[in-house]
């Protein structure tokens, strides 16, 4: 590309909005956006948080770590009120790194792989078996318990290509890694290996959580696709020698551990101000991880959105509160926890704005409890506001983990998801390559930036649309 | 983030464009969307474009080898006619690596630079002179004479990052690229370097055209981001010994060069059918880079394009084309010839779409020629069924350098820009690290299955708002 004259058509759009819709929010806008792109500090405290800390899975020394420098940078900006919530949490360790072979008769193929999140760990001397290869959860209970049982299950089935956003072929392959190991348990099975949660074709396996429910727990491992892709094309040959699997992962569950949320607030200008507006991430990661974008972005623009308030000398009305979650990868405790001491405080909690999609170039937001008065009424007052930034899609959707325990708790709650371009989410989700260098500043900032002009719009204007 | 079940709001999301919109559209866009994201091919294209050809600058072995391989591929997909069209290229060579030193008294301190595109070389003894700092043109014309003769010029403006685009940014800060050395020639000036046109703080000299005009060249060179700050910091320190700078570059320009633009039609269903939709790219690329999303995208998005069509079996109403300009980077002749030889021909255009703006997520598309009722008309009949896509942001906007010229010698025809994400763009532009792997394949996929899906409409509907 060479030089283009963009410049102009952008100035030009931005003041379009300013006289189409109230200038006071159109102005308001544009200070957030330029305070968070020219003196943004969320990408800094991203590079710390990834380099000098680095995995903070729940219950270790890198998660307590994170958490009391999440403090001191929370004080350093002087919010109002910087505290931590106790909350137990699991203590779940990978132990020594995983082996992985492909066994055909006298021959082993190293293959890529990683113990699943709270998955058991297999005998000191590993398990070897048959491998199955199915495609569903379906498929197995069609075969039962005659043709499992003894057997490693192996699930490949790929993402579903033809979801627009990545979020869609995540939610429809995850079932094999969540749920896949206790289905394959209760038909015998004696381990089940799973293909990577993603699109890349790599040789990095993919890390996540698992739930045994009341099923007998079974060692669990993620295969990196490439590595999926080897052994299914092995099964299909059918030779004389059947094809086996070795694996041997050293994971284990400790007792749990006292851990926290890490909460900053701004108080509201209103005297005796029970209402709060909440934004937050999770602060704990895969240990395998840097947990840049999943979800170092998120708690780092949570945090951003306070300081941008501050610089600009906006007093909310509201109470705003920056909530970095604890264990939102294993457990959920610090969402749940959250809202229980929301409750047992009798806060009034307008909305809670959860980041946890990663820290790529903001598309919008989407609302749990969006009706559809409610979504063109908010389409047609607001979405102008964000058009100039290109975060206006305002849709209905999911809001995310950490804040849905908010729903039971506090029925009149607004929660909203925080929708970033989801396409390279899933190459670097729970991997190695979850590195702050696949961070881009801009986009990051661009993410801040909106989420602190939709809580300066709720704060403003309440959400009764 | 853990599993979401966001699939569903997805899936209601297409529904309700069924719905709302023409039936038999919304059907034709999923199904251009399915075929690029199952069965694309523009990424593994593209990955031997970059890998196995490599930097193709005009003029070059590789822009030659690059011009073979095209019509190959785009042969063997069966199009209705391949063929080239000669084009006069510019043949720049940079010659042996430059070399850049900041000189304070006895101590040379290295730094990153690379020649401007189209700049002249200096001496093979190098130039050595002192640095004056400067953010603008304007600040040079203030200048004049006295304090410019006999220095090297350093243009340091930064980006403005308060550009919601980042081309916003790269048009404003490029006169100093494109038009300082001419400038500063005038005033004399022995050499000038410029601060890379970039918001990333690495090291990484950003190549990019100049031009002289009928000024007389100097040396002309661009210096990495760290490489600015280090020299603009050590200007602004004021010690006794003056701080100089020293580069030596050895590009040179030879005589030009037959190349070709390479070009891929469908044909229209109508009999004697004279009319045209055009989309393309550049095959050109600067010569330090593999030149993957600047415009290796842009090529393999066109060819994919028709490959779409072709295995939906869609027969176009009118004439299709696919062009692979040559030269864009440094000199245009391939955009020129192309419309030259549209006009000689007398062939009719209805619309010429250009994607030189990286292969990243599909955000939307500008049209140059947009009065308010033509943008409100589109947006009320096009943006829904392009809303599922996320590609929906039809706007008043430029459409390229390569369709540019198109303009004088079609006055009726729709010019329209590719409009994808642009935050990631100018961090690789023009340098060493435009590289395959900076591309995603479902961004690329996604850009594809857009631009396939405004051209079907056009080809179905027209243009008339």
């Amino acid at each position: 590309m060479k030089l283009k004259s963009t410049a102009l058509s952008l100035v030009a759009a931005v003041a379009l909005s300013f006289s189409a819709y109230a200038q006071t929010d159109s102005l308001m806008l544009r200070k957030i956006f330029d305070e968070a792109l020219v003196n943004g500090q969320c990408y800094e405290n991203l590079r710390y948080l990834c380099k000098k800390i680095g995995p903070r899975l729940s219950g270790s020394a890198g998660a307590q770590k994170s958490v009391e420098w999440s403090k001191k940078l929370m004080e350093s900006y002087g919010f109002d009120k910087v505290y931590l919530q106790e909350v137990m949490v699991p203590h779940w360790v990978r132990g020594e790194k995983e082996q992985g072979f492909i066994v055909t008769g006298a021959k082993r193929t190293p293959v890529a792989l990683a113990a699943l999140g709270m998955s058991v760990g297999t005998p000191k001397t590993g398990i070897t078996a048959e491998v199955i290869e199915l495609q569903s959860l379906q498929e197995l209970e069609a075969l039962g318990e005659d043709k499992i049982k003894g057997k490693i299950v192996f699930f490949n089935r790929p993402f579903d290509e033809r979801f627009i956003e990545a979020g869609g072929a995540y939610g429809t392959a995850g079932d094999q890694r969540n749920a896949g190991p206790a289905a394959a348990s209760k038909y015998g099975a004696v381990a089940v290996i799973v293909r990577s949660l993603t699109s890349a074709l790599d040789n990095y396996p993919h890390t996540g959580g698992t739930s045994y429910g009341t099923n007998k727990p079974i060692p669990a491992a993620a295969l990196s696709t490439v590595a999926a892709n080897k052994l299914s094309a092995m099964l299909k040959q059918k030779s004389t020698v059947p094809v086996k699997f070795y694996l041997k992962t050293n994971c284990q569950s400790l007792p749990d551990v006292l851990s926290y949320n890490v909460i900053g607030e701004i108080k509201g200008t209103d005297n005796n101000n029970n209402k709060y507006i909440t934004v937050g991430g999770h602060l704990d990661s895969w240990d395998l991880a840097e947990g840049a974008h999943d979800d170092g972005t998120g708690v780092m623009q949570s945090a951003e959105v306070l300081r941008i308030f501050k610089a600009l000398g906006y007093r909310p009305k509201n109470n705003i509160r920056a909530v970095f979650f604890m264990n939102e990868e294993n457990g959920h405790k610090g969402g749940i926890k959250y809202a229980e001491q929301a409750l047992a405080n009798k806060e009034e909690h307008i909305a809670a704005i959860e980041t946890d999609e990663g820290g790529f170039t903001p598309r919008g937001f989407s609302f749990e409890r969006a009706t559809p008065a409610f979504l063109k009424n908010i389409n047609q007052q607001w979405k102008p506001l964000f058009e100039p930034y290109e975060a206006d899609r305002l849709t209905v959707g999911g809001g995310g983990t950490d804040i849905g325990p908010l729903r039971q708790t506090h029925p009149n709650i607004q929660l909203i998801g925080f929708r970033p371009d989801s396409q390279r989410y899933f190459d670097i989700h729970h991997t190695p390559n979850d590195v702050f260098e696949n961070v881009n500043k801009r986009e990051l900032e661009l993410g801040a930036a909106s989420i602190a002009s939709l809580i300066y719009l709720i704060d403003q204007h309440g959400l009764k649309f």
